[in-house]
């Protein structure tokens, strides 16, 4: 059975239990989280509030909502905040009761999990490996015409790749023509750096059926935690929050969210400038290895490894030396030699690039 | 505009906005939550999980179902954790789409609120003054038999009283007579000394269509962090879960739930022996100040106050001297006379009663 029972990466308790090594002792490329961890003083604002739990979170994030409001110069009103971004698609799901959603394969596997959870019918269309599964845009047009709501990821997730503007701005408006709504699924987008970010955030308003989907636990890493928001035309956004089960997101996320948002532009510089250059490094080592690899530009790789490398058989490799890698097997699209490895920091690449020359070399050591 | 803006008490946000007392300065009888606090060591044990949130939840909570299932000797597959208890609701109205939802009024607004958002019909039956606000065995047997779905508290909420085992009985047969889930919200049945709880969870196997939900942020006092969980038969239990986000819990209530359960039981005695002491307190000097109060089992109390006291008249006079009362007019059912009251310590609830004192004599401080 495949290491991913519950179909991600990050499952630390599966991992543990089968090749022996102590949840936290793990090196983990499998989940995609800043390798900097949270911001400085994060952990010491929490530490302070705990005693807080006692009481019941703001059911209507108020706080939270008001400083995402002024950061992305956005109204209050276009925004939901979720309990993770899975929550947020889920919302958009319940909210939107789409009968007919697309995917753009190989993708983010909650989109068609959460969307026949709650009882839509999954299109799909395939990106293609030599545009680093990006599909063509008029695949996707296709697609949102044939469906109520649409999910692209921006950048996507396992390839780490970003459409253009002027094809993000092509399915928006196939949107509003079709009347399908289309989500951008932003979670990774922090981790570009600004100049190089393509978001149709600014441009919300001329599209009432764009959703945009951010996660704050990757790039903040505060997975356990769980916070995500939405972005949207505030009747969207209401018929979002309208489907919200009271209370959903935690009082310590919230904490962690207005922290966050405060928290000093370095950390971001920094973390920033450490993915690009460990991104770097690893696509430079891997290529000398064999492997392919495509150009992504987020806080991940996609990686195929030489033959006769299956995901599964370096993932076992790694794994008894306490190194923690995605198989992307069961990615639609994708083969059973494909693996995603996150961007960490110097430390953490030199022992995955070491371990994986020796196994790829068959040393054991 | 009511306080109780989002349907609930403990809403300290919107309290300290309207009476200018700041939100940790609150004596606050409008959220039923453990005096005592956590149990001892739980916020040093979360201080020291804290760096694990740059880690994922495990989506199975694994741990935490393995030693529920030991505590209350149930099957493992009979369990669906959830993101607070309302989580747990959301999730069965989900998973068995009820067309039609009873509830008892007055009751947990919920029950109602989230029927009517995943699109049920809800019905209601009324529980009568005489009874406590309990309703006839026999009301309760016909909304089963019209509905698909119907909750019911025990103790309920906002009256604090229970149902006998013989009528537990007569409901769950119901169900199995017309094939309706029987939801009974036992969220606040730890707070009932165990010789006089009444619950189905032993007979649970003889009634494939009940439905157990328990809240563990109420008696451990971490409402903040959000922690509840189902116990069902194990298909419905699965379809509970089917409906579930992934990571939808967050590690911290993991992490605590996994605590508590292994606290020392003299928190628990302790908690039992301080609810009942001030309970009966509370219930003698409410009395001798002119007010009705039901025998509520739980730590809360409904209480009508006396003419010409409204509920708003009364919390607003308390609001300005930090303490917060929830208002019970909004329940279908009670009166604008009515409120509920928390069951706290010695010197908070010594503090209710002279505050309460104060106003009604009119002696402004």
């Amino acid at each position: 059975m495949e290491l991913e029972v519950y179909g991600h990466g990050g499952d630390l308790v599966t991992a543990s239990a089968r090749y022996g090594v102590a949840a936290g002792e793990w090196t983990d490329f499998s989940a995609n989280i800043n390798p900097l961890g949270p911001p400085p003083g994060l952990l010491d604002a929490l530490r302070e509030a705990l005693p807080d739990i006692v009481r019941y979170p703001d059911p209507g994030h108020r706080k939270l909502v008001t400083q995402l409001a002024s950061r992305l110069q956005v109204e209050e009103e276009t925004l939901a905040v979720g309990n993770g971004a899975a929550e947020n698609m889920a919302l958009a799901l319940l909210g939107l009761a789409p009968k007919r959603v697309g995917v753009v394969e190989p993708c983010f596997s909650e989109y068609r999990t959460l969307s026949e959870q709650f009882g839509a019918r999954v299109l799909s269309v395939f990106g293609t490996e030599e545009q680093a599964f990006r599909a063509a845009p008029e695949d996707i047009e296709g697609l949102i015409r044939e469906t109520d709501l649409t999910f692209i990821g921006q950048p996507n997730n396992p390839n780490g790749v970003q459409y253009g503007m002027d094809e993000l701005r092509r399915f928006a408006a196939a949107g509003e023509r079709h009347g399908t709504y289309v989500v951008v699924d932003e979670a990774f987008i922090d981790f570009i750096p600004e100049s190089e970010r393509r978001t149709l955030l600014p441009e919300l308003g001329e599209y009432p059926h764009l959703i945009l989907i951010r996660s704050m636990t990757k790039f903040y890493a505060i997975p356990g935690l769980r916070l995500g928001y939405a972005i949207a035309h505030p009747e969207t956004a209401r018929r979002m929050r309208d489907k919200q089960v009271t209370w959903s997101v935690n009082s310590l996320a919230l904490l962690a969210g207005e922290y966050c948002l405060g928290a000093d532009a370095s950390y971001e510089l920094a973390t920033l400038a450490l993915v690009k250059r460990q991104r770097d490094r690893l696509m430079g080592e891997l290529t000398r290895l064999g492997c392919r690899n495509w150009p992504g530009e987020a806080n991940f790789l996609l990686v195929r490894l030489p033959e006769p490398w299956t995901a599964e058989a370096m993932q076992t490799a790694l794994g008894r030396r306490g190194v923690l890698v995605r198989s992307c097997a069961m990615y639609p699209g994708l083969t059973n030699r494909d693996i995603r490895l996150a961007v960490k920091d110097e430390p953490a690449c030199g022992k995955l690039l070491r371990e994986l020359e020796a196994v790829m070399g068959g040393r054991e050591e």
